[in-house]
């Protein structure tokens, strides 16, 4: 017996030598793993079980093919909170504050002055605008090497209003095993998103193990130029390129990726044409909307459904009747969720 | 000894059962496959291969992380032939012939006579906004669904004027194994080109193994609209989003991708500011210009080094300079490039 104890020894080492030690393990047996534990067995549940198992399996009808998988994400409202307001105002309002001794000017001259002083009246009163202006003073005017490191400061130190949480935890649990799902099955995971491009692709790689090619927002055209050491340079200048928003969504979608995606996650009333141009395309297709109808665990805003009105990510009840019309599926965030933030109890 | 032949067998059958013979086999001998046949040893063809074997080696202090490994490539006269006019152009003119009996305005209405009539001396005579009023004509007014067939069958059916070959042919070999080489290293290979993006998503997977995803070029701003039967589509109206070229190419880069790339290869005025942006990234980078000087095999302009000037893809005498300057490296396809089509002998 002590031979071959030896022998097993030996071939045991060649194996660690050869690295077969490292060889993925033979399927295991039928213990299987909820990819979606976050989620409540129902509908939503099953569109998208349903929807990789029939997309990946060579001989379903509704197959695939690796290189078509794309899967697109707004990311307020549908990948992490966009109540009371779109985290990138609230940066854009503390960079306004930090800014402020270098602009003496703001002192007087609103919609600055707003905020400077704390007037929390005239901030609620502020039109789309005021809050371009805000956006285009705080976002521009320097290279976009100097921007990224700016969000990324503000990601890690900003808390959300009520959850006093930084917002990198103010992503939804139950989205993030949908994105590693997809991703683990060949999808490629896009944010799309009314957001700023560069914002966004700060942390998105951090927040949502996206690469910045993977990342399609509203976007400044930017301008190569030169600094005094010669050396080129992109300068954020105050001007927009790209709104992606609505109609927009197809419109940048078509032109980054080239394609229909096969899966897309929205909101509101601004991803309405990036569900619609997924649902166009040859085959089989999932869209998803999340319904905000949790005042409890988060926010409770439609007005689909008799729910609140609001400004920020609306979802009317024409876009629920084209839900329930097209066969999109309509995530109910407090039935649908079992978990809605990893730091839940 | 049969004892312990059987123990082996047994050990081998397990071995088999658990994959591991699918196991990469340990380092082969070094018989060193060339990876770049088709170039000729020298100064060019070494700067790729250290470039390679620096960034993709641990313990290198060039040491490129996979996420970043990402290199572009301009189009014409980089990869395929771009005189005595590009291809696009060419695509142009053909479209207008075979658009000419819905458009009986065109005999007698320049720039479109001149085609229709076969008025060569007119057609040498055209300016930069003829062409463009000739790509709007012929490139826009339908969706993007109906462009990428139109484009594909033109592609094998139109032939190049000098090599009476399809366009797909006109492609440089030794371009296609530095693509081929830097994928097989986990490079990221883009194609950012002047050209239409469209035009170029319709062939690049078939020509360049390079998906749309990864087709940088100029593109019309794409509106996002309904047809009759109330479905959303796509439309090609004419008006310019991206002007891929120059400055447009860095700044598209860092639209599309987020970040400097790794390795840039270029041959003319339009690329200088693709190589710049590359150059000015962290760590190490590869910047090379494609120089025409073999009017045998393929084509001789400049007017750099004194070769004959060009309208087409112009390589001035300053971009020369500051390639040797900058540590660019010029590849010089008589000397550099062993072969230059695949279908030569």
């Amino acid at each position: 017996m002590k031979t071959r104890f030896a022998l097993l020894s030996s071939l045991f080492l060649i194996l660690v030598l050869v690295g077969c030690t490292n060889t993925p393990t033979p399927a295991a047996p039928t213990v299987a793993v909820d990819p979606l534990p976050s989620w409540n067995d129902g509908p939503a549940k099953r569109a998208i079980l349903d929807f990789v198992k029939t997309t990946t399996d060579k001989a379903s009808p509704k197959f695939v093919a690796p290189e078509d998988r794309i899967a697109t994400f707004d990311q307020d409202g549908t990948t992490w909170v966009e109540q009371p307001i779109y985290s990138q105002v609230l940066f854009a309002f503390d960079r306004v504050a930090e800014m402020a001794p270098q602009h003496p000017e703001w002192k007087t001259k609103m919609p600055f002055k707003a905020i400077v002083t704390g007037d929390k009246e005239a901030i609620a009163k502020f039109t789309l605008m005021d809050i371009e202006v805000i956006a285009m003073a705080t976002h521009t005017g320097m290279t976009t090497e100097a921007f990224g490191p700016i969000v990324k400061d503000w990601m890690a130190k900003a808390k959300h209003p009520r959850f006093d949480r930084p917002y990198p935890q103010m992503v939804y649990q139950p989205m993030l095993e949908v994105m590693k799902y997809l991703r683990d099955n060949g999808y490629r995971t896009y944010i799309v998103t009314g957001g700023g491009q560069d914002f966004v692709r700060a942390y998105a790689q951090q927040v949502y193990d996206i690469p910045p090619e993977q990342i399609i927002g509203s976007a400044l055209d930017i301008q190569y130029t030169y600094n005094k050491e010669g050396q080129g340079i992109l300068m954020r200048d105050p001007k927009l390129l790209l709104n992606n928003d609505g109609a927009g969504k197809a419109e940048d979608i078509y032109l980054f990726i080239g394609k229909h995606p096969k899966a897309a996650f929205g909101n509101s009333a601004g991803d309405r044409q990036m569900l619609e141009y997924t649902q166009a395309g040859d085959g089989a297709s999932l869209e998803m909307l999340v319904l905000h109808d949790d005042a409890t665990r988060e926010y409770a805003y439609g007005p689909a459904q008799g729910l609140p009105d609001s400004k920020v990510g609306t979802f009317p009840q024409a876009l629920y009747d084209e839900a329930k019309r097209k066969g999109w599926t309509v995530i109910s965030m407090k039935n649908d969720w079992k978990q809605i933030f990893a730091w839940e109890k």
